[in-house]
């Protein structure tokens, strides 16, 4: 990404301002900062910020960040919009005085961002009104290049899992097994894991977000295993389930049959136009035709991109319309405390007349 | 760590509730949450919870989350005290619903996490009142077994930093040796870094949160390797400072032997009762005796724990007062944009009578 192409979204966002009637417009959210900007794509941990970007209407934008990142704000924005404020507490005042200098109008921010804390400090004196999703709506239409890294990240991701069956050796552990697959993709030039890996073994399978423990690989059980990778910057997320052992029975390959078909009518839905319930509903529906819907008990998918779980989701309330370029996760799953569970998973790329699995 | 000891944990912080006069408490920040609860240390991302817990005044606590962790919540907390909600933008409302028909009085909670948004919603009809540093205050205070994990986690580190002379061949990019660092820690037990690594060559060691890239380690240049793990949940952290190359130029022999002398007087000055600006001023006042303290940019030292950076924080104007139990690096450093930088980094635990270094 070249300076040209942030600057063209921090327009396109500014494009959005102006039809909500906002002067300004401050972005938190790190991927949000990260896709207008290129500055740090992380916080350094819940409670601490990196820093925000200020857009403003008559398209003068700021960097604000502490002393610590000043150097590497300086390698990619221009040091008379920078702004470094001191760090902790004063960061909210210094960005307020900033804004009431600089910006004229009313100030758009996200109400499901910053915290209750940081709103009153930086607002003080402003009139504000909620921006929840100006960036997001955005960035669910990824751009050609967007497309492109998530292929790559995809593309690791089915390298890897490939790879899986080798790695489910009876008698190793479900961490030691994350750590292989971390481990593949970190030497394979990915910056981080997307999301924490998921290997469940046996009954830790019917946990949606099982943590890997000790739990080891054994004959004649099922090992599910759902992860992904960041690659230049793109996270990608896929997930299988494997039956060690010679003898796959027949409860497995039912309940693994049906997902799959679940999944296959659930990417036969997905075209421009159609909302993300009516996807959602087209598993769903499956499974309750069948009389398993009470073992299906997450969303069918989320956007991805910058991060793991971004718009749009797939679930039985959300009205979002799909539109080319969006690109989602299919993931259907059935769940069964006494034995395990399935779950497999694609990521759907919307196109102009239909979609095509990454 | 039983499930006592978390239940003692709640008991302490609700002695604390019931001096604010509160009559229940909102715990959502992920280090929270885990250190009374033992459910979740993380949060999914920015913007996604893995859950929150309720104190009440009359000693039953609640653990909220949604369907994905519904699981593993029931291996740690007994179901007539669990609450299920829905995800996204319902689980403010169902956790509000609960709110109203559970606690009376005040209800604290967290303003520097909890979201505009968010609060909005989860407090509608209550009475509140802020809450901020409740937990943080009994984190900051370590008991036995968290100095154990501590010192357990800065261990490895230690033994990391003995090899990394090994690791500095020229040649060698910051990104392979900061993925040999990583490579290291995890293979010897630990879950994750406990913040990405700093491996900073040449003239990239003078930003103090350089992100490692493709600068080359070189003959003649120094390299700056801010590392620390997660092991047992506990956090380490530990700044080193090399000359690759047989002729350490005196800038930085003198650079270096600045930054440990202020270290040592910094380290010299903790002991319970003083103050953290004190401890700052120790070392900041050696290096403006020196006329070179411009080029210390950043705070001496922080907590750490089950985050790398909690309370307290060692900066000049910080009225804490040292208290046995705490643990905070102390890490002076002194930079220059035209060659790079020196940052050494201890951890020392406050002691009754002084500290020791871990």
């Amino acid at each position: 990404m070249n300076s040209a192409a942030y600057t063209a979204r921090r327009d396109r966002a500014r494009a959005l301002m102006l039809e909500r009637g906002l002067g300004a417009l401050l972005v938190y959210m790190d991927a949000n900062r990260y896709y207008l900007s290129g500055f740090e794509l992380h916080d350094p941990q819940i409670n601490e910020s990196s820093g925000c970007l200020i857009l403003t209407a008559d398209g003068r934008d700021w960097l604000c960040t502490d002393p610590r990142y000043a150097e590497a704000a300086l390698e990619i924005w221009d040091k008379d919009s920078l702004f470094i404020y001191s760090g902790g507490k004063e960061a909210a005042a210094g960005i307020n005085a900033l804004l009431r200098g600089r910006s004229k109008g009313v100030l758009g921010f996200e109400a499901r961002c910053l915290s209750l804390d940081f709103y009153q400090e930086v607002t003080r004196g402003l009139s504000t009104q909620r921006a929840d999703g100006l960036v997001e709506s955005l960035r669910m239409i990824k751009d050609a290049e967007e497309i492109e890294r998530i292929s790559v990240s995809t593309a690791l991701n089915h390298r890897l899992m490939a790879l899986v069956p080798e790695l489910l050796r009876p008698g190793r552990t479900e961490k030691e097994t994350a750590w292989e697959v971390e481990s593949f993709y970190r030497s394979r030039g990915a910056e981080e894991l997307a999301f924490p890996s998921i290997v469940a073994v046996g009954v830790n399978a019917a946990k949606p977000h099982a943590v890997p423990g000790d739990s080891r690989v054994r004959e004649n059980c099922c090992v599910l295993v759902d992860c992904g990778c960041r690659l230049h910057d793109y996270c990608s997320d896929q997930t299988r389930v494997f039956w060690v052992g010679d003898k796959e029975p027949d409860y497995f390959r039912q309940a693994l049959d049906r997902v799959r078909e679940a999944q296959r009518l659930a990417i036969e839905a997905v075209r421009p136009g159609v909302s993300c319930r009516a996807v959602y509903a087209a598993a769903r529906g499956y499974f309750e035709r069948l009389g398993v819907a009470e073992h299906f008990n997450h969303g069918l998918g989320h956007g991805i991109g910058l991060q793991t779980h971004e718009a749009p989701s797939l679930n039985s309330k959300s009205e979002v319309i799909l539109r080319p370029g969006m690109v989602t996760s299919i993931e259907p799953g059935l769940y069964y405390p006494e034995w395990g569970g399935v779950r497999w998973e694609y990521l759907a790329l919307v196109t102009e007349d239909g979609c095509r699995t990454l």
